[in-house]
């Protein structure tokens, strides 16, 4: 049993689903001694040990709402951070942001080289679908498939590979916050709101309109966390962030900030955060997990 | 109806199919006015027009020991064809095999450029998934969870993607037939052998025996294929093989022709090709397309 300070304190149940997602990864990683050793050493290198898991715990809090077996949701929150290290581990690479430093460690392919990164990304794709296939996620086999086929949309050329495509295309370019908006809503946005969804499938009970509503919170919350992330990059230090700061400016890339400026910036990530939260409206308490992870997207390091 | 001639004849049959497996990724492809735009021209260029479809083939061929319908088996025909070209296109890469000509076109990074060639790649990896989750392919929404599991699994690093690891270290190596069988196994095999039961999945009344004699037959067939392809590497011109000739000598790359000579490799590609003709033995008639696709294999160019 917990007491009422406990699950109402997001640090404590943060950490919990840390732990079991972590856990959850470790597990269906393959081991580093099974073959080809160096990939699978290189696959663990490029998932474990760093990484805040914000789309697993959005996972976790969704599923609350769903009463989902957290067990599932840690297999379908570790298949979604597969997907997201996959992407990471790619746009690190020297013909694409050409980056040496993630989660505080040395680029995948600066730690291995350059074609083991490439596979490592393409083993990690892989390896997400291979877990959504292989374990029981959902009351049902068909609300499985549908789960494979929200994942493979949210990562593929409607979702984030298409994101990524419109970002190479944005460089150099002055964009409007339209733009960014349908830039960052496929790049990021459709894997987080993937997240929330999945987490809130592997329960029962949510109809449309529900499931509806959470994928409205995602979807602000998602442009909330890029707005945010804009700021910290242009004002943060690379210490804090785990990755290169200023990058962005850097590479002329567009952002929320070269757009309208940090200070309408900050205030824009707050008008996100609060329509995110009307979105939750009917839910009630049940919705306390996710309330309080749209703080933690917001607020962190402000 | 059809005559006894035509369901005889084997490249009548392959017309139709490989007809039915074109205009199924036609369909499964995003539309290339669909924003992104140029990923999405990129996406049709890497997979349309060009390519044997032998993994689509053997789906088709698979299939009909099982009463499949041909439309389901193309979904799937057509899945495992978009995972074969996205590693096609990430295999051509500059920093993998740095290869300018495929399918007798410019290679897609030198098309379009590298950037976007990694995300055709990671595109169509997705797409292959989304293919699975999206229609209906198996009697039963359980069975279409475990085709997801078998694509993944045959694609990832213990699959293909293990392969292609296995083979980075190996160039320079002399390797003995024992460890080429092991790397084209893993490179080249799983996705062969996860097209048959794929395509024999989508059917019914196969039991776990006869699975088995149909992957141990793509086993083999697989093995065969790879031996053929190292002996046309050897020997063909760039002009028949649509791709360039005498590029594994030339990179340093282990191969059954510099392991035991060209002549003992088209004796093993024989050998390679009975065994698999005697594990459809239990089969007979209903197997006519498989062991069609094994002269196909075998005999092509030689």
């Amino acid at each position: 049993m917990t007491t009422a300070t406990t699950t109402t304190d997001f640090q404590s149940w943060s950490h919990v689903h840390l732990q079991r997602v972590e856990a959850t990864l470790r597990r269906v990683l393959p081991a580093p001694d099974i073959a080809p050793q160096r990939l699978h050493q290189a696959l663990r290198y490029a998932v474990l040990e760093g990484g805040k898991r914000v789309r697993p715990l959005l996972a976790f809090a969704a599923g609350e709402l769903a009463n989902a077996d957290p067990e599932r949701v840690a297999l379908a929150g570790a298949a979604v951070e597969l997907i997201h290290a996959y992407s990471l581990v790619h746009d690190d690479l020297p013909c694409m942001d050409d980056d040496v430093l993630r989660r505080g460690k040395p680029t995948c392919h600066v730690e291995y080289d350059e074609p083991t990164a490439l596979l490592v990304g393409d083993a990690l794709h892989s390896l997400a679908f291979q877990v959504l296939g292989d374990y029981r996620l959902a009351d049902d086999a068909k609300t499985q498939l549908e789960m494979v086929k929200l994942l493979a949309a949210a990562a593929g050329s409607r979702g984030m590979a298409g994101g990524q495509a419109i970002d190479l295309e944005s460089v150099g370019k002055a964009l409007t916050v339209t733009e960014l908006e349908f830039m960052h809503i496929h790049k990021t946005g459709a894997i987080i709101r993937a997240s929330a969804l999945l987490g809130a499938r592997c329960g029962s009970g949510l109809g449309q309109k529900e499931l509806g509503q959470i994928d409205l919170f995602a979807k602000l919350i998602g442009l909330a966390y890029q707005v945010v992330d804009d700021v910290l990059d242009a004002e943060g230090s690379t210490a804090t962030l785990g990755k290169t700061a200023g990058k962005d400016a850097k590479d002329n890339k567009p952002t929320y900030v070269s757009a309208i400026g940090a200070a309408r910036a900050r205030e824009l990530a707050q008008e996100l955060r609060q329509n995110a939260l009307g979105a939750l409206a009917g839910f009630g308490e049940r919705a306390l997990r996710l309330r309080q992870i749209a703080d933690f997207i917001v607020l962190r390091k402000f």
